[in-house]
């Protein structure tokens, strides 16, 4: 239970400097939603992909397919970066800012020690803020972003990327092995996204945003992710729609990260039992989108930081621009878990952020 | 090269709304330190540690001195997990606060995935903001609070870990196996230090932060941690005094994070060859403060996450908190580099993150 409010927010409420952040300011028992006053502004944004997500059905949208997934590149960790490259250069175009007019760069990935965005950065001069959220980062990054911008940055960039080969072979087994996959175990997108956060401009607006807390409903089955990470979206969802007061008609959209198939049942199941709300018909998952099921062989969809950065920065972003959406609320879950914790036998911590998306 | 303001700044600083971070708002040219208006305050801070550091020269300041260092967990890593969670729960004691009180705790480590603060915070119910900034993490914990404190959260929690044994074993040799290691080689600091950060309250003030980029001068010895990182060090100590105006004289100490002896050098003589600023009598770094290497057998010094971590919420905030110290900058560094980064020869990116303290 969180704390009823101190009385100095009283008192700060009526300095007009500090009326940044209100949900912060008005935070009640429970509640973890940041409101913004001024809501920040998504002005440009790209997603990029592999071979594979490129003969899906979200191919028409991709700012890029590369057919190499190599990228050129003498390793699939650098082949990682290469992408991520990519998309942040491209949001930066669309957006019409260069590297100099960013404040912050907000990027993490699942290779250890973060070295996807270790070598995608390091040949742009921009100050870089280091995240970890496993696949829940695009929204990590975004809802930091937001914040920062919000406080006085002008500018911040949102990104994270995933590579199946990369993370196929320090999760799971070396390529050549080819380990079969149970029905539940899902498929890490070779992709980026990328998303330029301003203070002003015309674009997304971002109103709210949620920070998760860490769950742990003692799952430990590395193959199925979704079950680890259900629990983790059902509590940012439900708090979420508790602190704002709405339910699922409220939204075009309830986009989560890469639950999957597995995943998406067990939030469902969830969310209905404990608060008796039915998401089903208002709910897509980045991780069901992205490949047709039925024809390429992703078991129970995708999966990977890539995976919901590469969607939402494509697909979702393109019809807000479009306005066929014009309320989403996203919601990217991370399994936190490591090869060495699973080995020792250890639960999958999970956590899911929230990031309210408005066109 | 940072572009010239956009003439957007001067309309949006005539609003009262937005004054904070005015360091952001009044950029300069290559400027990157944001400044508070009201600088937000350590409430409460505590470094724990294992048994070698318990018999190094800061011996009296830990907060705790584990003489088990398994901790009483079944693995290195989730030892690692149980200092971290110890520290933060001290920290907290000590601010008076309870979990229900704090807004957002940000936290990382160098384990894969950051499983060392995964566990440590999956049984405390906090809004869990991830980080990945390998050695510079307390630093890059310290800032994003003060920024988040500063434009509205009540309170944060900076915190971060590392461990001896969950470190040798992820990054160099079984323990098992005693490999030889050259001079220039670092011990990784078996600790946790926590700190927590709040817009009001007395205590140690953090009127400016800096968030660094990424260099990389080419270094690609894992045995030489401190050649990669003081180029970064220098960087953000450099832009930092440009940016506030000031130099070594205007501190009572520059304090790095884990160069090491040799890295220190280094970073002396890479200062003076730049911009003839002579470091060398205000420099501290706390892989030197905390062992004694003459008869510790430490090689060049300590390292890790909870290097810095540590010694900044022991050692230094203590005499700080007594006056003893008045302005440190503190300035962490972290070599972005991978087992699977360095096993492909690839160079060291490393990065350095800057916190002005003042009590």
């Amino acid at each position: 239970m969180r704390a009823a409010l101190p009385h100095k927010f009283l008192i700060k409420h009526q300095s007009p400097v500090k009326i940044l952040m209100t949900g912060v300011f008005f935070m009640k028992i429970n509640e973890k939603v940041i409101q913004f006053e001024k809501p920040p502004v998504i002005t440009g944004f790209a997603g990029v992909c592999g071979k594979k997500e490129g003969e899906g059905p979200l191919a028409k949208d991709f700012d890029a397919i590369f057919e190499d997934t190599t990228m050129g590149q003498q390793s699939y960790e650098l082949a990682e970066s290469a992408l991520l490259h990519d998309a942040i250069i491209r949001a930066l175009a669309k957006a019409k800012k260069s590297s100099a007019d960013v404040n912050f760069v907000l990027s993490g990935d699942l290779l250890d020690q973060c070295m996807g965005s270790a070598f995608a950065l390091k040949d742009i001069d921009i100050p870089s803020i280091g995240l970890f959220g496993a696949c829940s980062t695009m929204a990590l990054s975004l809802a930091l972003g937001a914040m920062l911008v919000d406080c006085g940055a002008s500018c911040a960039v949102a990104a994270t990327s995933s590579h199946f080969c990369s993370s196929e072979r320090q999760f799971r087994y070396p390529l050549e092995y080819g380990g079969q996959r149970p029905p539940s175990a899902q498929w890490t997108v070779t992709g980026a996204g990328a998303a330029v956060v301003e203070s002003l401009g015309s674009g997304i607006k971002i109103p709210a945003v949620s920070i998760g807390t860490i769950c742990d409903l003692g799952i430990t089955d590395a193959n199925n992710m979704g079950a680890a990470m259900a629990p983790a979206a059902k509590k940012t969802i439900v708090d979420f729609m508790q602190a704002t007061n709405t339910g699922p008609d409220d939204y075009d959209i309830i986009l989560t990260g890469d639950l999957g198939y597995t995943g998406s049942l067990l939030l469902y199941e969830l969310i209905e039992d404990e608060s008796k709300i039915n998401i089903r018909k208002k709910h897509r998952d980045c991780g069901l989108l992205i490949y047709n099921l039925d024809e390429q062989d992703v078991n129970s969809g995708g999966s990977g930081c890539g995976c919901s950065a590469s969607v939402l920065c494509s697909h979702i972003m393109k019809q807000m621009a479009s306005l066929k959406l014009k309320r989403v609320l996203f919601v990217a879950t991370g399994a936190l878990m490591s090869p060495t914790s699973s080995k020792q036998g250890n639960p999958i911590p999970s956590i899911a952020h929230a990031v309210l998306l408005e066109s």
